[in-house]
């Protein structure tokens, strides 16, 4: 039996029902950060892990960029880099996000030396940015739709997190704000490029999977977290130890 | 301060002291594993997807045989590739794992699929796979230097299980026993070759991360396990789940 392939609607809405089942909003650690119910050490360590993702986003969307063919695409592309690395006096999203792990109090050279980060941290980040170097450019650019489902957890998170911890301050998440209008203009352009492109069921199926990989990708570095910082309190050797502070 | 440059001796002296301190004989889960504490499901969740790591072995084997720089090294190299591969009739690592997870009771397909394995364990594999085609080459051979510490812990697990696990026989676990005279083999020349080739600070500092890098590929397998299996018992999205097996 020869499957059909889908219209792009109904791609769509096999993209949303992925990211319904499997977005890290999901994650039992989300829910325990964006409650108030975690205390600062694990706070910290959810910042100092996140750093690394955060600081190889444009490093993945530098080789996003390098794969597509022309002008128009890799202007459009270019600016997921400047949203991150900066431009100008405007500083991007990894030293916003600096400004998040000083906030919570963190070495900012220690969080830039990523020495503390857990394993499992950097193998799913660097997993990632294989990917997008390695795979289809179709399957690189579908593993960016994660961000179809980013502004709910961002809004989840940042007015959570001002509610349930008075050590957190709305400039400490300012991270956040510039994601917020970010994040639906990158995902609609993604989300049309692989709708255009995706036509055979071999290239939906690689483009359902490629968000499959990227939805493991983020929900594995909660993994990590929560076993190493919530229970059972594995912590591995060698990362960040809340407890050893001094 | 410059530091001065370890003796062969005291480099495979800090070497050792790596492996007391990191390697996975220490993880919680392979004591578990070894006393005879984890049910079925736990064991076949641990088979499942340690196949996945020794089915990528002569691939990262093939990495680095491919940037050996003559004969004699490659077909040294080589040996590891008819270790895991086999050779005519004889059956290699990959044939004898998959006789212990039927052992087990998983169904060999399923096995090889793979996709049932946790990302965690993936990303940790696919890791070592990249390390070992992308970093120098003095690197790539230091991180098969694990090695070195595998006897004792093959050891412990065959006897460990077979007392415990009236389930599983000698046969299952057959893959251990080819392994406890192939290691020491492999570990005596990787050893060799890193003593003889790393002189400078930088060299053995190199070698050194390379093997703590190592020891963190075989933690973080047991991390995932653990959290997924044995406490909380938080099953990512797809993997494997003892509990839905008819």
């Amino acid at each position: 039996m020869t499957r059909e392939p889908l219209s792009p609607a109904q791609l769509e809405a096999a993209l949303r029902a992925i990211g319904a089942e499997r977005y890290h909003n999901l994650h039992p650690f989300h829910r325990l950060l964006h409650s108030g119910r975690l205390n600062r050490g694990q706070v910290r360590a959810w910042a100092l892990n996140r750093y690394y993702y955060q600081s190889n986003i444009p490093v993945k969307d530098a080789y996003l960029t390098a794969r597509l063919p022309t002008s128009e695409l890799r202007r459009e592309w270019r600016r997921r880099l400047v949203d991150h690395d900066g431009e100008g006096d405007l500083p991007g999203g990894i030293k916003r996000w600096l400004k998040l792990t000083e906030g919570v109090g963190l070495d900012r050279q220690y969080v830039e030396s990523t020495e503390g980060i857990l394993p499992a941290t950097r193998f799913a980040v660097d997993a990632y940015v294989h990917f997008v170097r390695d795979r289809t450019l179709l399957e690189a650019v579908a593993s960016s739709l994660t961000e179809l489902f980013s502004p709910t957890i961002i809004a989840e998170r940042v007015s959570g997190m001002l509610a349930n911890y008075d050590w957190i301050t709305a400039e400490t998440l300012s991270y956040f704000n510039a994601r917020i209008t970010q994040a639906p203009t990158d995902s609609a352009f993604a989300l049309a490029y692989c709708k255009e492109r995706a036509l055979t069921v071999e290239q939906q199926d690689a483009v359902l999977d490629a968000l499959r990989f990227k939805c493991a990708v983020l929900w594995s570095q909660l993994d990590g977290l929560y076993l190493a910082y919530v229970d059972p309190g594995l912590i591995p050797p060698g990362a960040y130890d809340p407890g050893a502070e001094p």
